[in-house]
């Protein structure tokens, strides 16, 4: 009898409009949360990750995956006050071992998570998606954060769009494509303008090569908690895999991949491999990815875009966009048949549809369109094992 | 490249609480309906059809496949009146056929269409399924009903149960029972109990062998219509697939099937697969069946039940049942090349969920739950065939 994978549902805490009742119908038997609560940079303590693995424990669910536990901008610049942030951050990890969940994604991307430029693309079915468009970004680039040296950043195609865009926005519509551009996670705080641009002369002067070997120097750091306490920690791809408003961006490819998990070759260092992420990126060959990785795979995101030559991409249905999601469910089946634990997959995103029009969710996170993917990656994986 | 089949999705028209929009959201390229408003054995215009299909095509949809249209009682039973119902029935079919609409659901059950004893049932997700159980249907043919014979159609032990429940049954429990099980279609009538009595006296002198033979004429008189237009009739199994409340069932296993397409062996006289009826008989070899009628197999519908020894049974998940619907679409898949044109097949039932709970809708046909049913099957698909 084959192994399958373990199906997982991110869930953003009991103020989520998903409840973990609706997760049990969409047919997932574990939960990816955190504590979304707690301010970037804090001590998880231990009777928080209690009372959250409690109630999901309540509702018949298990808490399989923290996502994320947040790095701090502090560790990320390695700026001379990142110690205390370290000490935290090992801490929560040695809290969160304790209650038994080992498995820990995070990001390397600087100052801000994902970014969107619009989040209701109205797809032909009627439902919504999400979508980056470069010709906004760079209308928000040049001429709402007006930064330094961004002319130099984009071809004399876009730049002119850009501003035909800039001119005919109302401000209605430039505070919605701002808004969009520095949203974070649901429950934590947005950036301002500001504090931006001051982030963007930081990350500057770090550089690519800079932040690579910060993203180690954080890794070293903690390999001992990990090793000790058996957590495996999970880095998730820059989204889009590209840099954006002059940041860089690390984890966008194979080769920075192979890099993080070669230059700290230990078993924890591992990889969230998200379709969705990497397959934005035009010349990222997903199955080649995952096939040059896939030993230091411990958690995925099944998610599918489709793209144009610019570059742009919209949210897809699961199983209809450029990543050939039947190719990577056959890889990582085959994969998970090596392993002594399941690998946990979730759905990543979905469209709004249905009811989930009439509601409010974390821009990605609807009820319906999420369930949808499950369902659609649920049949796959039977179909591909066969039973 | 791999042919896909069809997916559909049933639709009770306009008052439909699920929209079409819904439909297409849920990844549906084909719709199933009837002139639900239309009675029994009336003739279907051209206009109403015309009218009917330029709302599904308006909404980029296909009216793919008819279910049904209704087999009066008169030629069920072929009393002397029935040659009308008969001339009506031959136009319908070609009015339909003019329209481009040539595939026909239709079945040959006594009196009531499918019976349940339960809508409800909660599943431990929380979310709603329908059930059939033996010891209510006994409850409602002996002490509500009160058919004559009924003694002699169940086991002590089953009779011993229903006594039992009819005594501890409330009224509104007990009307809500005889609803349960005389409930028809959507937006067609129910019967009253003295018309189901006087129904069931007509069916026990028409017996088993005689309502097979009222089938087969049934299917000779419109045979001649069915290949000049390119009908193709499909009959649906019975469901559950037992003689109930003394009625004969003739399309419930095998060599019912076998019977019927070779006692008029041709091209037209089809077979509309149900999993979930014929999976409901605790002898029935699904993908045995499949395999000795599939020449024949025109529609499908694609469902899950979990029964017990007594032969009680609930409406399960699409992939997680007592059918094993792996095998069931590895050999749909695989007759589906052999075809010019792409089966179509729908989600059967599915349970309420999410926000489904909230709403009313046909029994079984929620639009959530049918949705993740939808999805799962075009995941298997997609997985069985690779890409």
């Amino acid at each position: 009898m084959a192994k399958k994978l373990e199906q997982t549902w991110r869930w953003y805490g009991p103020a989520d409009t998903v409840s973990l009742q609706d997760i049990k119908q969409a047919g997932a038997t574990g939960v990816v949360t955190a504590l979304h609560h707690i301010p970037h940079g804090e001590l998880w303590p231990l009777e928080d990750i209690r009372e959250r693995k409690a109630i999901i424990e309540a509702a018949g669910l298990t808490w399989s995956v923290v996502e994320s536990v947040p790095v701090h901008e502090a560790i990320k610049t390695r700026r001379p006050d990142a110690g205390p942030y370290i000490e935290n951050y090992r801490q929560s990890l040695l809290n969160l071992a304790a209650e038994g969940i080992k498995t820990v994604c995070y990001n390397f991307m600087p100052v801000l998570d994902w970014t969107r430029t619009q989040l209701d693309l109205e797809m032909r079915d009627g439902s919504k998606a999400l979508y980056f468009n470069w010709n906004d970004l760079a209308a928000f680039d040049l001429f709402v954060l007006k930064r330094e040296g961004a002319e130099q950043d984009y071809p004399e195609d876009i730049k002119d769009e850009a501003k035909r865009r800039f001119e005919s926005y109302t401000p209605a519509q430039l505070d919605l494509l701002s808004t969009n551009v520095l949203m974070g996670i649901p429950g934590e705080r947005s950036i301002e303008l500001d504090e931006l641009r001051a982030s963007i002369r930081e990350y500057a002067a770090i550089g690519f090569d800079g932040l690579r070997q910060n993203l180690i120097w954080f890794l070293s750091s903690i390999a001992d908690v990990c090793e000790e306490s058996g957590i495996r920690m999970t880095i998730h791809p820059d989204d889009p895999p590209y840099p954006i408003l002059g940041l860089p961006r690390i984890a966008s490819n194979k080769e920075d991949f192979l890099y993080i998990i070669r230059e700290l070759d230990k078993p924890f260092n591992g990889i969230c491999f998200c379709t969705g992420s990497l397959g934005a990126g035009v010349s990222n060959d997903i199955p080649a990815i995952f096939e040059a990785v896939k030993e230091r795979v411990y958690f995925v995101h099944l998610r599918n875009i489709k793209k144009d030559e610019q570059g742009n991409f919209f949210e897809a249905d699961h199983l209809d966009g450029d990543v050939n999601m039947y190719t990577v469910m056959k890889a990582l089946t085959a994969e998970n048949q090596l392993r002594d634990q399941a690998i946990p997959f979730r759905p990543d995103h979905g469209h709004q549809m249905l009811d989930d029009l009439q509601k409010t969710t974390a821009p990605g996170y609807s009820a319906i369109g999420r369930l949808r993917g499950l369902a659609e990656l649920r049949g796959l994986e039977l179909g591909i094992l066969g039973q």
